[in-house]
């Protein structure tokens, strides 16, 4: 069985506000738990997870399941070549699997790649099949459908075929690969891509391994969270609710769904899976809860509506609508609050990202929440807004920007004032509570 | 039995933001089929429509019930001449009734003016009694109750009786109408009336057919819709649900209601009767919906309280309060919006027609919205304002003035910008649902 | 049974918006009728209540249940002097026992103090048992427990005890009393606290009575209303819900309760005890009430969340938050107004009182509102805000400071309005509805 390198060592400035990729967690689980435990279950004895700086202490606090080795290799700077030298003490003459830490995989993609790539001679290359254009690499085929090479973004319309490579490849000797990387992944057009490229065009046998769209999920901009979620509940198979779990009068709960330990579920209340709720959450009366993750320790409050929306740890709702919305750790919305998740005219929702307005692929986009923030009642944050960690929000304010971490926004004489934000929100709503 | 005459081809300025009264539709059927049935049911064969350029194409669109023939009068201009010139060709000196398209007449009214004037030598003339002074044709009557004359607009205090002429009129021979028509039509105080009081002054013998204050409401102003929604919904008479019609746990209705095929009744929701709702529509989780006609592919969403409202078709709400509202098809409204029924004062609500403030006579009264409108989250709109086909407006707003059509109503920097949309609505929320 | 002294004389400056402590209801009751049955259960057969100008009409239109006798003695101007001038004519040399009519006491107390008073040739003082710093008069045992003295505001750290004296006294000869007040109370320093002081530094012997935390709270502040309240909440022992209130399917009652007669309850509500609601009130569906008391002919609305709460007489609501709040008689809310109860950094509220910010010891504290206050649909109002009595406040605003009586705040092209209110809400919600 070869070793597996989860590559985590990147870079997640288009990941903003949302942090560290590797340990975002869903479902309970870290991101990284979710790779691990994929792993194992594929018969991974070792992995290497390249980390950087930023995210070393975090990715080395994630546990790491019995029966698995997990090695760290550093990534000093951003770029090839620093990952390949990271890599380089950990690998030998030995097949290599590379996935990518970010990306979530099928357990049935990778159960299949694992079978046709394993053992053999060529490289295997998995690949994502796409019905419209996808700024991503091309593979064109010979027509024994071996790989000829890879076609970096194409012009749309010239595509080679309708198959994207995604970052899941397989080595048959770990040193094909770190020698190809130190040739080709300093030049300008470097990168881990243009390095495999030039391996196969210098003639390195290469197949494909397919996957289709429920197979495989990005995790780059924040609101990918989304559709990473969406496949994680969707491996919910049937309701799983712990015994400790007290459910009121008049509560529905249709559908798969996971609810953890000592959860309370109000009168009044849907559940219409898949659902995660974690531990000792507290769902609210009359509260419709559709297709979303509950984190631990939340409270929903009363009247509740929360729709295909990530919700972290703590955190504290009371009559508020959060739909297509990522929600992280400890944040509250006072009553009356609203993700509005939809456009006026239907239109495909915008977010800036460094800057730019990036498309988002979404006609249905709430907003995404750092962790440690606070809003206030009745306000309305329109779709695709981001809001940075600690920042606190006043009430009845319609928030149509960006907001940037710790911020204090309000409305003072009919106008927005947004200043730095002396407060702290560190002590979490479940410490709060714990003291009422 | 004689010919009915409906007219149809008047102005419909102050009925502005809705349109066209004769095909607005009640409980799922236009305003003329509710008049063909009743005509049908009261025995009348042949029915002779007065349209004008404006309404023609979508009045002859309404099928005519089997056993009704209906002939289209066209009237070119607005006024008497027109419409008696329109009217020549269809009548001849049989017995004609003629009623208002835009008025509603209950059935009992319908049937006693009938029975009191079919055969009968005299004109008949329908009258309302009403309890305070009305801007109208009031009846002086002789001794023995036949008619004298009928004085119009007296002063308050001077009313010769308490009975106020409406339009449902029998004239034993067509060709005497026309003649007084064509006589008296085109003078400086001529009209509809005018002529009418004309043959009676001059000696045509003529009698009342009494209606009471739940046999007759016009459709003149657009809060109109209301009352006469109210009347048609007076007349469902027991629980008539679909046997297709999908009720989830805990839904409560009481009373009267027509539910149409294929409508789904989410848990925890109420419906108290009169109620109509139109097929496909989907009424959503912890609901209340009272007295209040909903049309077809309506989606109610979630928390969503409909009261003493008329909602027309493919319109989407999600926790909303929409009270004594009418709303056209193809409207949505974000969550947290609400329509405001009651001044803070409980004072009669007041509307602007034609640049003038008009008693609405309704102590409450929410929003007028015409079809294809989006409006955003938790925004507020005061009681009385009317709202123009293919508007949006977005969240947190407090709207406080009308709407024009085709404008884009928007909070920037703290301040309302009102511009021409250059966005449609085109695309039906039922259109976008599919696309979900 | 010495006679008592209720002191109902003081002025209410700082109870603002909030009017006349004594006859302040609670569960259907005056609090000055709380007082009585207490006084008339511990077997005083004699009563004076010191009244002034301005309470005197109020105080006296207040019932007196048979076997108890009620005297009301007028204080002219504020203060010490005028006090006991009221007094002199009807106390002797016979014991008396001295209250405050703007304090709780509990049963158990009075009793206790009772017990530990009468018949003793000892002074006795209550006192309340204090965790922190309170800026009252602490008491100076002398080694046998009897009292030393009492130490007005101490610095902080330099209590002579944890015992704070509170307006509970009995003197076993009314004179001494009169005489110490007399002589002490017109001096610069003087009032009733000083007075006794003077008694007990003279020679008099004193002893203590001790409340614990549970068993005294008063009546200062506008938000003190919300911790008699609790405490007379917390007196309810089961439910007992009178034979005609009528409740309908899916409402769950929690705790102890007292529902009055007439009461409708509607579906999908749930009620958490202690509460009290008095006659004639309708809950509406979907509601949350939990630890309130709410007063007579009331409408609560759908999807109310009345927690924590004090409610007058004839309010309406619908679909409102109002937590830890205050709200007289003939108040109504519109759809969406919501009281924030809590600070985004969780600190503790400030309240204005005369001027200046006072802290209210409270994280949670929503809105005070005096009688005949109407407000608009979708506002927002700000922690611990005071609005005057008929005040209009329009819609979706953010009510930030304080608003005086007689109020018309409202916006207007974006900018906040505050105009006198030529309005009037002098027609109660309850004899609107009776129109309806």
């Amino acid at each position: 069985m070869p070793s597996a390198v989860l590559l985590a060592g990147g870079e997640s400035k288009r990941f903003w506000p949302l942090k560290e990729k590797g340990v975002f967690d869903f479902c309970g689980k870290s991101f990284l738990t979710i790779h691990y435990e994929q792993l194992k279950k594929s018969g991974v004895h070792t992995c290497i997870v390249v980390v950087n700086p930023d995210t070393e202490k975090n990715i080395k606090s994630v546990p790491v399941p019995d029966g698995l080795t997990v090695d760290y290799a550093m990534q000093h700077t951003p770029g090839m070549g620093s990952a390949v030298a990271a890599l380089e003490t950990f690998l030998d003459n030995d097949p290599v699997i590379i996935l990518n830490a970010s990306d979530w995989y099928s357990d049935r993609f990778i159960s299949d790649f694992f079978e046709k790539s394993i053992g053999k001679s060529s490289l295997a290359i998995g690949a994502l099949k796409v019905a419209s254009y996808f700024p991503g690499g091309y593979i064109r085929f010979r027509n024994d459908q071996t790989i000829e090479e890879i076609v970096e973004k194409p012009k749309p319309g010239s595509e080679p075929s309708d198959m994207v490579a995604i970052v899941a490849d397989y080595f048959p000797k770990a040193t094909d690969f770190i020698t190809a990387a130190k040739k080709y992944g300093s030049s300008d057009e470097g990168g881990f891509e243009y390095a495999l490229n030039k391996m196969i065009q210098s003639g390195h046998p290469a197949h494909m391994v397919e996957a289709g769209s429920e197979d495989w999920s990005p995790l780059k901009y924040p609101w990918h969270v989304l559709s990473v979620m969406e496949k994680i509940l969707q491996t919910i198979e049937k309701q799983d609710i712990h015994s400790s779990v007290e459910i009121k009068n008049n509560v529905v709960i249709e559908g798969p769904v996971i609810i953890e330990e000592n959860v309370k579920i109000s009168e009044g209340t849907k559940i219409v899976g898949p659902c995660y709720i974690g531990k000792n959450t507290i769902i609210g009366n009359n509260n419709l809860i559709r297709s979303s993750s509950i984190g631990a320790g939340c409270m929903t409050g009363f009247n509740s509506d929360i729709t295909r929306s990530y919700i972290g740890a703590n955190c504290w709702f009371h009559t508020n609508y959060v739909g297509d919305s990522v929600i992280c750790d400890n944040v509250s919305m006072g009553s009356g609050t609203v993700s509005a998740n939809l456009r006026l005219d239907d239109g495909e929702i915008g977010s800036m990202i460094k800057g730019e307005k990036v498309a988002t692929g979404r006609n249905k986009l709430g907003v995404i929440i750092a962790e440690n923030v606070r809003i206030g009642v009745n306000t309305s944050i329109m779709p695709g807004i981001k809001i940075g960690s600690g920042t606190f929000i006043g009430a009845g304010l319609i928030v149509a920007e960006d907001i940037e971490e710790k911020r204090f926004v309000f409305e003072k004489d009919g106008k927005i004032q947004n200043t730095a934000n002396s407060k702290n929100a560190t002590v979490s709503r479940e410490e709060f509570r714990k003291k009422l």
